[in-house]
């Protein structure tokens, strides 16, 4: 069985098993079974209730044992003391078995526990998720441990060793405009750990990038293979937590992890081309880039910024210095091009080009083109970053001057040969308005490929990821090395 | 004259001149006209124009030398090359004059213009603001260059070298709950520079604390000298454009000016306990701890971190370790308090305290409370920074978790006696619906005191400068010195 196999029933699993939703008040377990059908789960799902004979309106069976077929994936939130017997009564029937509850090797006298739970999971044939976790997400199969996610699938496939950063990451990351192919929350991590889900996830033909959160391993130097390999077929972006020794001991007291050295993840991250990001945020901005970019096989490290704000193009070509990109100037025939568009008194073309707002909305954005054209003809950009102060430019409210600068962007990639990557930063005030219709442009450029930043620092933070995934590639199969041999 | 008095024309101006509204069109001028009275600006507004007897239905004088009486600040929005004759016109009669017009010494052929100006301006006997800017926001005196800005007064003053950068300080700056005593934009800074406002705004008894933005400066010396001597009476928070070769460049055609030395920047803000920042978002952050909460004279250094969600308490101290606190264990006996609460497991208290949303809804919040008490009963919490993950918290509908958890806060803060400093970190997914409860949630807690960041990252950056400020303070006047002595 290959491994795309072996995993299939947990992201497409064909019958659920709930242990642990009450048949009188609302439990964990109903409220995961009312999660399911409210996103559309179309599989059969079986409660599990010692006396019941329906819960949630569905037929329950009285153990695993009961349930008529093979169980894909049983989801288990019991208390601890109980879930190794839950798990041995489902010998030979449950594929996945998914331990939500607390109270094991990451308490001071949970480590038996754990250790029964893990041998209960091999008797009875079952591979263990978690336990200390919170669920799998799945939109495909219309899985999912918690309400208001997307069921619209996507390109990026997470492991997650926290329950609740699992959430933030499914609902913060789809108000970003991520989109996932599947999500797992591991906790504990004492059967199926990081390694075997990431083996997976670069086996699944609908995931393009993988993002891990981890705070340690107990399967170091298989998971330091499995990385060290993968970065040549998918990018791997991963959120270390317990990095400083402080965080360490926090980690040991949330999943029990050994988190291991701090230089050793620095050291896979440069060895294996994989971006190693301090927060959340940085995670969701990088898997964006991630998303939307396909990485070369070469280093993008010119960058060309182009907005509105003098002040924002200083700091962002300061947030671009320190990400390691050069603001090169332009050679002069492309300064000489974007000289002759005759910008106003206060433009500056040299890179950081930087043109009021005023001059963007003449010829309803056309001036926006003709500059984003000279930046590709020029053959410096690697990257162009549009910056858009959103205040200042919907102030013009007769031309929809960013949708049109957008639409420009795009134009002039169809026909770019460079392979100059484009990104987008919507700089808000944070106004509810603002905040509103930066929602819909956001989503309206990532569809077309565009990554958005919230600033020019995440831009270069984001951007600055993609240079690892790129250096890596380059290492590894150098840009025409067939045509040098 | 006390520099309180000289400066009191340009923040509360009874007479304001426009120059550059046209009587057929609406260009800047007539804007400027415009933003004022919607925003309720109850002194004189003169227009100057050549011809036209009414501009925006104002009575309209020939020149500034044709304005009866005295013109407190001049609004100079014309062609540069005209704007030194504008400046000599009003010869005697302008006290403030801002020219916004750009092509001066940005520019490549600009600087003999900007000479002239500023002799212009010397023969007038005017203080020149600018060239190169966008004006002056006074909420007390009702006084914008922009629209959608509050009309509510606080204690933050800015001087900013761009005028953009000013429109986002005021509007983000608005929506975080900055609130301000006044903004002024200086562009290429020709005559009047950053050092003489400070000296204002450490005289001007509404502002609490100072943001520098800047490119450059002409008058290092004596700016060094007020930064060094300011913190000793109001904080002073720096962002510093141009730290980086490359940003150094684009300063140079922003605003004209030369960056400086690096490591100049940094010695200063260590020799005067100015904090020093990066970006946008943590120099407002950083005003906005400096806005709420008021430097000791002994360093806060021992974090507290408390709130829902365990691999966000990792990250979280990973953070605040980065950042130089420390997330010390409680004592044994805080300890005890804080396990005979009976926490369920997945709690843990140990420092960070990470507790379950479902458990802190208890009691209507009273868990929290209990929690909070312990914490500043046990004398070992600096600051104390509470996280809540929002889209967790406020799934439970029939309890105001949130708002009860910071009335706990609030109540807590009135009878301790350690000082402890108390910071809420609001972390929301972006959902629309969130956006909105948390901007309501932002303001309460601000009212009261309590800044308010997006997430734990950001949350240590802004404490780590009120660490700055108490570092400085606690060495120019050491706690108990006098009882010591």
């Amino acid at each position: 069985m290959t491994t795309l196999e072996q995993f299939t029933p947990l992201f497409h699993p064909r019958t659920i098993a709930v242990v642990g939703a009450s048949a009188t008040t609302v439990s964990g377990g109903n409220r995961f079974i009312r999660n399911l059908r409210n996103f559309g789960y179309a599989g059969r799902i079986v409660p599990i209730h010692p006396t019941a004979a329906e819960v949630e309106g569905l037929q329950a069976c009285r153990s695993l044992a009961d349930v008529p077929g093979e169980v894909d994936y049983a989801y288990v939130a019991v208390a601890a003391c109980i879930a190794p017997d839950v798990l041995r009564s489902g010998r030979g029937k449950v594929k996945f078995a998914q331990v939500m509850s607390s109270g094991f090797g990451e308490t001071e006298d949970g480590a038996a526990l754990e250790s029964d739970l893990v041998a209960a999971a091999r008797e009875a044939g079952t591979r263990l998720i978690g336990p200390n976790c919170l669920g799998v997400y799945s939109p495909a199969a219309r899985v999912t441990f918690t309400e208001k996610t997307l069921a619209e699938p996507g390109p990026v496939g997470i492991v997650c060793q926290s329950g609740g950063l699992g959430i933030d990451i499914i609902r913060r990351g789809q108000s970003r405009g991520l989109r996932f192919s599947g999500l797992v929350t591991i906790g504990n991590a004492a059967d199926l750990g990081a390694a075997e889900l990431v083996e997976y996830m670069l086996e699944d033909p609908t995931t393009k990038v993988i993002g891990l959160y981890l705070e340690g391993t107990r399967e170091g130097r298989r998971l330091f293979e499995v990385l060290r390999r993968a970065n040549a077929r998918k990018p791997i972006v991963l959120l270390k937590g317990g990095r400083t020794s402080q965080g360490q001991r926090a980690a040991a007291s949330h999943t029990g992890a050994l988190a291991g050295s701090q230089r050793a993840w620095e050291a896979l991250s440069r060895q294996a081309g994989m971006p190693l990001v301090d927060t959340l945020d940085e995670f969701l901005d990088t898997l964006l880039t991630l998303q939307c970019l396909t990485p070369r096989a070469t280093t993008s490290s010119r960058a060309v910024l182009f907005g509105n704000g003098g002040g924002t193009s200083v700091l962002g070509t300061d947030a671009f210095d320190r990400a390691g990109f050069s603001i090169a100037a332009f050679d002069s025939q492309t300064l000489a091009t974007l000289k002759a568009l005759s910008l106003p008194a206060g433009a500056s073309v040299a890179n950081p080009i930087d043109v009021p707002a005023g001059a963007l909305q003449q010829d309803e954005g056309r001036v926006a083109e003709r500059i984003i054209s000279a930046v590709a003809a020029s053959g410096v950009a690697d990257v162009l970053v549009i910056h858009v102060n959103m205040t200042v430019i919907l102030g013009f409210r007769h031309v929809d001057m960013l949708g049109n600068i957008i639409k420009a962007a795009l134009r002039v990639r169809e026909t770019d040969r460079t392979g100059m990557h484009i990104a987008l930063v919507l700089r808000s005030d944070g106004d509810a308005e603002t905040e509103e219709r930066k929602r819909d442009y956001r989503l309206r450029a990532i569809e077309s490929g565009v990554p958005v930043y919230d600033e020019l620092a995440q831009a270069a933070k984001g951007l600055s990821a993609l240079r690892v995934v790129e250096a890596f590639r380059a290492r590894i199969s150098p840009p025409n090395s067939s045509t040098r041999a």
